[in-house]
Formats: structure tokens, sequence, C-alpha cells
């Protein structure tokens, strides 16, 4: 492999389910912003409407933003290594900041109108997401951004570091449909079994949201997809790991 | 590869990761059966306990039965490919007749206090996740048990089979997530916001659903514990290989 040139091209399929992933990506945020906009009052801060702020930032962040992030390493594969991990981090970052602010947005609107926190499954599914999200991206800077961590301890870590990514990523998109679920039945259980326009509306959100999920995991998890180390990143890794660990190129 | 016996112990973890995942595994049937028993007057068939069949049955044989199913190449790895190969077949087959009942059940109960079916997003996911998850089986034995398949289509369907054996898997979990949440609703809506014990139980219940969904992926995508072929097996393929396809056993 060393001897090669890098591959000019993408692999056959891999940027046909990209592309329908962000047309996804792209679906799923229309619907929810159709959905709060057409049936729900619109987005507000301060006011009543604050409670929406929370499924729309939900939705960018911990789904769209942070599937896109887990998508970098497919979708530039030819980049340098060095920047595709900058571009994982900073959209992970990004991911992070938008759903605090969701989260802010349902604490600020429960306190106002005197609901409690914390008691539902949609609550503790999507606050382990979050936190856990929140943990896995630390843990993410200190082994792989920073130059503190040597070579066996990041290949140590990696493994669990990709498992534990797409398992969140999963986590968040279940913790949507839970609150689908709960904004329906909170806001038209009487109408919901009649197949109301909204409720079709909302479970197609959900359909939608398990489609991105799919897609994405199904980029991500397949073997001839993953992103091979570049012709100049193997020498280098190999002069690296001979200079700190004294192992032989070819061992 | 081929000369070596085979290992005649598992890979160190494997054994108790294994032995946690049964242990999540018969606490999610037990506080499944706790919640129904204690709080929700238990399960019976033909009466209006009918509808705590369904989430008894989808448990069992949706998320019980099918992890373990998955599990089984792991856990036998030193078993005959064969015989694995059928008690994983069977074990899905169980686990879909369970299925099956449970969503009679549901149907039957809606029937009775004439309440619309498949309206809701635990509707359309639970029934997405049953559909997909009989054909997955029907392909499955089309593919892998009769011996019709030649290799070269067996090994172009495997990983299909795989991805989307494990992605049926969890949203068969997520569908029981939602299930939990749409009952509570139903049933305690009053109640749930002030921490009551059935609430918190059936939350805790979504949590062990998660861990077992989480144990049993990580034993299924770690590398190094993936079933090998036994070394009779690889001088049976090769044989077999070289009279259907030409091949050369080193090629």
């Amino acid at each position: 492999a060393m001897d090669g040139a890098p591959p000019p091209t993408s692999p056959t399929g891999l940027s046909a389910y990209v592309a329908v992933s962000q047309l996804l990506g792209l679906t799923l945020l229309a619907t929810t912003g159709a959905w709060l906009g057409r049936y729900r009052g619109g987005v507000a801060w301060h006011s009543p409407l604050q409670f929406n702020a929370h499924p729309l930032c939900m939705v960018l962040g911990m789904v769209f933003l942070q599937g896109d992030a887990l998508l970098v390493y497919r979708v530039f594969r030819h980049e340098a290594k060095r920047s595709t991990k900058a571009l994982h981090g900073l959209l992970h970052g990004l991911a992070l900041v938008i759903a605090l602010v969701g989260i802010i947005a349902i604490f600020e609107s429960h306190r106002t109108k005197g609901i409690p926190n914390m008691y539902s499954l949609h609550s503790w599914c999507g606050m382990a997401a979050f936190v856990l999200y929140l943990l896995q991206w630390l843990l993410g800077c200190g082994f792989f951004l920073f130059p503190s961590a040597s070579f066996s301890l990041r290949g140590q870590y990696k493994p669990q570091h990709i498992f534990f990514g797409i398992a969140l990523f999963i986590l968040s998109i279940t913790s949507c449909l839970l609150g689908i679920t709960e904004m329906l039945l909170f806001k038209i259980s009487d109408s919901y079994s009649h197949f109301v326009p909204e409720g079709i509306l909302a479970n197609t959100l959900g359909v939608l949201l398990v489609a991105f999920g799919l897609v994405v995991c199904y980029v991500l998890t397949r073997e001839e997809w993953k992103r091979l180390p570049l012709a100049e990143e193997m020498a280098l890794s190999m002069d690296f790991k001979t200079l700190t660990e004294g192992e032989s190129p070819g061992g």
C-alpha cells in the first residue's frame, strides 16, 4: 500500500449514499420547521414559543450536525488527516453548543410553566445522550487532537471512540423519536388517533430521522468505504513509530 | 490459519460481556413482568388485560430472543457452523412467532375497545421492524440455510444481512421505548411528572432496554470477538471452492 498514489476517486456508491444522507438531513430539518411553523405557532425565545426551540435545536445539533461530523472521514477521504480531524471536532463542538441551547430552552420553558424536569424516559435518554456526547468529545480532544497521547494509547481508544460515537448518534435519534411521541400526546392526544395531518407529519419526521440514521450508519460501517491512510501518512507514521517505539517500518 | 487447531478458549472478556448481556436480558424481562403485574393488573388473553400481552411478547420476542439469536455466533464459536446457523435461524423464528402473538394481542385489544390501529409513531416503527425482520429471516433462510445459493452470492449478501440484522435489533428496541412512553402517557399522564413509582419503574425498563442493546451490539461489533472459521471449515470451503469455481486453494 505504501508504493501506490492515493486513489483519485471515491469508491463507487459512496458519493450517492452521502448525497442521499444530505437530502434526508435537509428534509428532516425542513419537516421539523414545517411542523413547528405550521402547527405549533413557530419558534421564539422569550415567549411561550420557547418550548419549540427545543426540538429544532436538538434535531439540528444532535442529529444533523452530529451525523455530518461522523461522515467527514468518508467524505474528505483524500484530504490530510489533520484537517479532517479538526473539522470532525469542530462540527461536534458546534452540535454540542446548539444542543445546549435546546436544553436551556426546554428547562426555561418548564420553569415558566411550572412543569417538573427530568421525569420522562425522553428526558432520561436525551440527557444521557447529551452528557455522554460531551464526555466523548472531551475524550476525543484529549486523545486525538492534543499531541499528548501516544500512538499505542490512541490505537487502543480508537475502536471505543468509534463504537460509542455511533451508539450516541443512535441514542440521540431515539431520544428525538421519544420527544416527538411525547409532544404529540401532550398537544393532540384527542385527535392523534384520527390520522390528523399534524400527526402524520410528525410521524413522517420520525421515519425521516430513522432513515437518516440508517444511511449514515451504513456509510460509516461499510468496510470498503473506510478511509485508508494516504501514502504520505503511512510513511510519516512509520517514521514516527520507528523513532518513538523502536519498531522497524516493516514490522 | 489453516495449520492451527481451533483455539480452545474464548477471547478474554467475551464471556463476561455475554454474562452481563444475559443478566440484563433477564432483568428486563422481570422488570416488564413487574410493571404489568404490579401496576397494570397482570396479563391475560380473553380479557381487558389482553393489551398487556403486547409489551410482554414484544420485549421477549423482538428484544431478548432477537438479541440472543444475534449472539450465537460469538457464544458457540467453537461449534460447527452448521448447528450454530440452525440455532440462529430457530431463535429468530421463535422470536417472530412470539412477536406475532404480541401483535395479534394489540390488534384484538384495539378492536374490542374501538381504538384505531397504526396511527402512532410507535406503531409505524414497530410494524416496520416486524415486517422487515420477517423479510430478513426469509432472505436469511433462502441464502444461508438451503443449499441453493452459491458461495459468491452468500458472500455478497452476508455484510447486508449483518448490517440490517443489527439495524432491525436497534429499531426493535427503539419501538419498545416509544411503546413505554405511549403507555405511560395513556395510563398515568396526570402523575407521571410527579415521579410516581410506576413512572420510575417503566423509565428504568427503558434504560435496561438501551443497556441490553448496547452490550449486545458491543459484543457483535468487536473485531477480535468475531467467529473465526474452524480449521476443518477452512479446508472444506477451500475444497468446495476449488470444485465449484475452479479457484486454487491458495487464491
